[in-house]
């Protein structure tokens, strides 16, 4: 090559480079950032949802409400009066349609009788049957113990396990920044723990409650049985009471411990979703969904767990609704019963929208309580969506949003396959775990500003995605 | 210019370009990005702070231990006691180095009797003398009510004023996420209320406190008086007293209402600042300083305003010297007295620090109560620094931090002139204004993972600080 091929192929080379870096101009993700109109027209409607759910803390006044009702267990009679109270509440608040989605759910009850003691010390110990237990005989079961901190120490102490009560006494890591990790790290016990301990012979169960606090609040949830292993009942112990235990055990390991449970499965229930809209002007068919579960645990009144994420998606449409905002696309709030032990509802909800012809174009889920507000979940492989959203945090960082990051939506919208985007609202989790599934998860917990906050987040989300669509 | 020429001209321009980039790479700012050796090493710390923090919630203990002593207003019997307890608890924790640093600082109490009551209902509601009123007279002040929302409504009534109590009852604006822009609206009513009420001849002055919460507890918090008018006494009423007064003035203007304070300023007294250190290993004398204010109001115990400021401070030495990690450079935490009421202990640290031989190279505080961490504020025009800072976010980010910004560091390091860099820790804000300056501010109040997590941010960003330089 000579020198003048150098200066001309270096011409060329400049030119592929302009052409490169003008095209990667034009093929940036799509995003509103073009229309600065538009842009300063959905800021200030942002603006104007945000101070109106501060000020008016009209869903928190509802949650209220929603609180008196108790907890709101899948088949429970309190459950059903909740879903009355939602469906005439969306009716008063003028949603265009409102209507029940009807669905059977299992129905266990916990029963009256509940203890388990240290017979030697006859020193009765803070106790929750975990949610799906059998009960024990009238008397209880008596036994001695094994505590064991994991699946593999209980299997290499197989031999010790028959005609025994297993202790899991493995704590949630606290070291863990992100609590939904550390309570991660823990629940197989009282997940699985039940059909493990079975395996080698147990009788019953105990696990150290996985929570945050130290407190001697128990802390229930599912347990799963299977079929090729004998149910055995199963509990959770409060933290301080847990500690006590492990105490007494290395004192001496052969206390003798009375569980008494009297749980019953009763037969499957008729129950329902809640469903409010308000319809698209131009899109009535393409729907953006936002909702979360309406049941909860037995204890407590689920006010963070899940009464708060229902109640914040049901502002969502309020919010538009008093605020007059048109929205292209419909909104659609969607109340999902038995999250907590079977999923039957989002099952059931999906069934429905998956064959629908209508187009679910966003399921955005709120259930992971109602503390300040950081950023979305986006459950999508897709850079270009992804970046789209991220395109609107100017906007949504008016209610404190801080990201949107690829993440897991929630259990009830992901049971919906033909949804274009699922996504999870995302709180601060440092408070969650010591309310979860306990007698802790009351109204009072949950912070006014907090609380709403997360409603006008969740509200921007849903707005921008009905006027931007995807 | 023939062809050839373009030709060799763009052979000199692309290498311009290639030039340019090139360059652009070197002069980027300076980080640790281009060590991925010291990266890995500080991400090992950092994991380790945040773990050892959230696990062992040794600062929360020592808060604890703080808040038995009660309020710690400066002068107060309290405040000494509660110096005291940190520098002999600095001391046993193996500082290289503790001291107290003498300081004079204002002595005001509240006295016993303090009401304010509306005679026509017999009704007292919930008060709180400003922090600096003077006294009313034994039986009280009794008059008529004014009722104005601002200064300048103030300003337009000013006739009406002579001789009466105003009741500035403007709310903090719930509307604001910034829970301190909210306050930020509200309280020039309670520091300048007296001056501006006594302009127009006013016999005394009350508002409505300065709160998220909506509750009956009453704010205090530094007001001013001028010697060029008189000075009348000054009370916040609760939130709900101060709605209820807000409703019967509504129904009769003429209420009379009977204030009553037995406040008295006494001779400025003998205090101290609290200061340890842990010494540098290379640049003993280059300080990483850390702090907070010690002193609190006179009601609750000055929790999150400012006892967990100052102990996450301590804590950030007590890890560094836990976790035997050694410092390039001194780590210094200081306990400011006196912030609420004169800032003379850091005036008088500010003196110390500026005329010293060793540098400050930066100065970090916490005042913002002990919610989760979200960022820090960097009071810099320097775009370097800022992007440097920046850098260390996916080491920080361990703990929680989002972001770095420009912004207030806090009152106390602002007053060291010479420090080269000012930073402010900055929380989670919605909860602050339900605790700050009231009886609500207890240790009851404080969450431990929160404080903690609050603790581990600060104690790696002074480990960057001091390992990297600025």
């Amino acid at each position: 090559m000579n020198i003048p091929d150098i200066y001309k192929n270096t011409f060329f080379i400049l030119v592929l480079i302009l052409i490169l870096l003008f095209n990667s101009a034009l093929i940036m993700p799509q995003t509103i950032k073009q229309e600065p109109v538009k842009i300063e027209e959905y800021n200030k409607i942002a603006q104007v949802i945000v101070e109106t759910a501060l000020r008016e803390r009209k869903g928190y006044k509802y949650l209220s409400e929603l609180c008196e009702y108790g907890p709101r267990l899948s088949g429970s009679e309190n459950s059903m009066k909740a879903i009355n109270w939602a469906y005439e509440k969306m009716k008063s608040l003028g949603f265009d349609k409102v209507w029940l989605q009807p669905v059977m759910v299992p129905h266990w009850e916990r029963g009256e009788a509940e203890s388990c003691t240290i017979l030697d010390l006859n020193k009765e110990l803070s106790t929750l049957a975990l949610g799906g237990s059998i009960s024990t005989p009238v008397e209880g079961i008596t036994s001695e113990m094994i505590e064991v901190k994991t699946f593999e120490e209980l299997e290499k102490r197989k031999d010790e396990v028959k005609g025994k009560i297993v202790f899991f006494s493995r704590a949630l890591d606290q070291g863990k920044v992100n609590t939904f990790s550390g309570y991660g790290g823990a629940v197989n016990q009282r997940v699985n723990g039940a059909i493990e301990a079975a395996k080698y012979g147990a009788v019953a169960v105990v696990i150290r409650s996985i929570t945050t606090k130290h407190d001697n609040v128990p802390h229930t949830g599912v347990m799963d049985y299977n079929d090729t292993i004998p149910k055995i009942p199963a509990a959770a112990l409060g933290n301080i009471d847990a500690d006590f235990l492990n105490n007494e055990l290395k004192r001496n390991p052969h206390l003798k411990i009375n569980l008494k449970l009297s749980c019953k499965t009763l037969p499957d229930a008729q129950s329902y979703n809640v469903i409010g809209e308000i319809t698209g002007t131009e899109f009535p068919d393409e729907i953006v969904l936002v909702g979360g579960h309406f049941d909860s645990w037995d204890v407590g009144c689920g006010a963070h767990d899940n009464g708060a994420g229902c109640i914040q998606t049901m502002e969502v449409l309020d919010l538009i609704k008093r605020l007059e905002i048109k929205t292209k696309r419909t909104l659609r709030c969607v109340f999902f019963i038995n999250e907590e032990n079977g999923v039957r509802g989002a099952t059931e909800y999906a069934n429905y929208a998956d064959t629908s012809a209508q187009t679910h174009l966003a399921v955005l889920e709120s259930d992971r309580g109602a503390f300040t507000p950081i950023g979305f979940y986006a459950e999508t492989d897709s850079i270009e969506i992804l970046e789209r959203l991220q395109s609107w945090l100017t906007i949504l960082e008016k209610a404190n949003i801080e990201w949107v990051r690829k993440g897991g939506s929630g259990v009830d919208v992901q049971k919906i396959k033909n949804a274009q985007l699922h996504l999870g609202y995302v709180p601060d989790d440092q408070r969650y775990m010591d309310y979860h599934h306990s007698a802790n998860d009351v109204f009072e917990e949950v912070h006014p500003r907090e609380f709403e906050l997360g409603a006008a987040a969740i509200t921007i989300m849903a707005y921008l995605l009905s006027e931007e669509g995807l």
